[in-house]
């Protein structure tokens, strides 16, 4: 089957506007400045094929042109053209390790503080507080929810070797950081991996506001 | 008279609309992330009749079926499908003790942060702000607001006994928080609920930027 | 000529407008929450007429019902009904003081702090900002503007004459802080009050994130 | 060639759309509070003509209308009417020595606070976020910015000296500040220079919230 068919579908459209409307919303929020973060949904398991924004594009108008169809490690799929966003190949590991329905990665401030202050130690904990109810599976605020911090790299191969390793030790995470860069949350659903997001930015920006950051000298 | 007429006529139209349109204003402000909160208009005081939103759905798109009607003890009355919020348990409650036209329930950074921050003393004051005026009955700023904090719990049935205490107590209270975990507030109308939660969590903000919170330290 | 006439003319509808527009952006960065603040434009210097909030009025969604006329001491004019807002007089005791065109009065969280952790000195300097050149008659950002403080009272009569004081003292002002409480900020017109509003509001800001404020105790 | 038919014509009509479009999204961020701000794209590199805003105008409404062409040194072109902005030089010497397609000038709280905090030392330094990236010709984290910070002036003619002095020493620049007043940023195109501002303003908050800022006292 021809890609061309698939992206004309009207099932497909549909996906298209749907997480339009997510990432316009997150943007709103302030968590794609720049034209940063990328976003994907799910379409097949397997073989792998992944609705996702191209590179470049700013997320404040996403528009379903913005968006390209990928296969396994993250390469376009035949009929694509343009450059899909550069951090591919971890939606594609992630997908497939966690059979996430949908990828969000988005740079908020507090996100990006945090993953930085807490890299050292590979991350931090979140208790107590209701608000990690809305991570799914979780029926308490009397619970101990661990963010792992990776330390950021430009080579996507050895970052995603790593994604892989960390979703093999850790298969109930929602989320993880990557240290000054920001944070990666998946769900079932769209809408799961979007309430997702929003939990953990509302939770590190309570975090971040108790959080003494290291003094910033500008040297 | 079945539910059905109830709810397809246009006094409980208008509402659903009206509290639908609060609501928006609220998320708008941040105050509903993930799918969080829950607010109840009351339609009836005895039998306790109250429309109040469907556990999971987004608030910040809330539309008129987004809602149900629930009778005492928080559950749907008869024809109701659907699950309300979890803690429309407490909603009931807060109506029978104080005669509310509305309540609504958010969660804020600040009112997370304040909640968690003074739940062992059970509480903090306000004090000396005009903004309290927006609070019902009071006309000066030379005025103290206690704003009580009981500890979170899962047990609803518990927690709306500890409320219920509460409400006889301090008769005059329009909202109280639960530790690391949001503010109920309340009001005569819709209107006066919405005019509450937006002071107090104005005035959460103020106290919030000169509270020396516990440091993080991820642990 | 009977109000009535006046209310009904194009003029008037276009002030209407003019002023909802304004305080609607006031509204819809935090500077109003809980049906706060008031605000006026000057239709008449003498005798004094304003048109301004009526009280209890959410400003969000302000509209030209939302307004009324009033004269000398802040009393509504011949043929309106409804209460003005509760601080109409020190309104009309700017405008006759200074000439304004526009009077707006906000309650943000920087000015309410600032005002509070400033009232016992009466004041504060803001100096160096390239924005105070936003303020009328400001050229260079060598300059030092005098921001006072005045204690919050709810005795209208005496805050009246506290402020006319105030404004024969220093009759270069371009707005004062209540304790506690919030700015009034005023302008030759609408839109130089408004953007005088603005400036405060930044340059509040910028000096409440360098304030040390007295820790809050909630006791 | 007269100015009008310039004016006129479709394409500059394009330009001066997408300058309000981006106009726009910065003052809804709040960059551009009383008025503040100037922007301008680059029509012709030689002889320099730049579409840019008109003095006085608030950016957050900005239509069309409020925008002019001006020529080398800042000044009007024939036929224009109206005052530019008065930092128009500085947009000339910015385009003039970097090729730029467009200059955005912004003021918010952090880059105020910064501006001041790091005027002393002449600049500060950001490094190890990867929102770095967004910053042209940057491929990796694993780098330094350096952001000047130039002393604010209100001798426009001796700013654009020292401008381009600036420019001259540090070719690679993306933007700089001037101490208690604002960025300056640009890029290639506008998109490319609205990146830019966002990514800057971006990693100022993360910058500010971690800088020890001396205390202000209010004398």
């Amino acid at each position: 089957m021809p890609t061309q068919t698939f992206i004309e579908s009207e099932p497909l459209l549909a996906e298209r506007r749907a997480l339009c409307r997510v990432v316009g919303e997150l943007a709103a929020q302030g968590w794609c400045q720049g034209t940063g973060g990328n976003f994907s949904v799910t379409l097949d398991q397997g073989p792998l094929r992944l609705l996702i924004t191209r590179s470049g594009v700013h997320k404040r108008h996403l528009a379903p042109e913005g968006l390209m169809v990928i296969g396994p490690a993250g390469r376009p799929v035949e009929g694509e053209t343009g450059r899909p966003s550069a951090e591919a190949l971890l939606h594609a590991e992630i997908v497939a390790a966690t059979g996430a329905g949908s990828v969000l990665h988005v740079h908020s401030v507090p996100n990006t503080l945090l993953g930085e202050h807490f890299a050292a130690p590979g991350g931090f904990v979140l208790r107590g507080y209701e608000m990690l109810k809305g991570l799914e599976g979780i029926t308490t605020h009397e619970t101990e929810v661990f963010v792992p911090v990776l330390r950021n790299s430009q080579d996507m191969t050895a970052l995603a070797a790593e994604v892989a390793g960390l979703l093999v030790e850790q298969p109930g995470l929602h989320g993880f950081l990557l240290a000054g860069h920001g944070l990666y949350a998946w769900g079932a659903s769209l809408d799961q991996a979007h309430r997702h997001v929003e939990i953990f930015e509302f939770l590190f920006e309570c975090a971040a506001r108790r959080t003494p950051f290291e003094p910033f000298t500008g040297l």
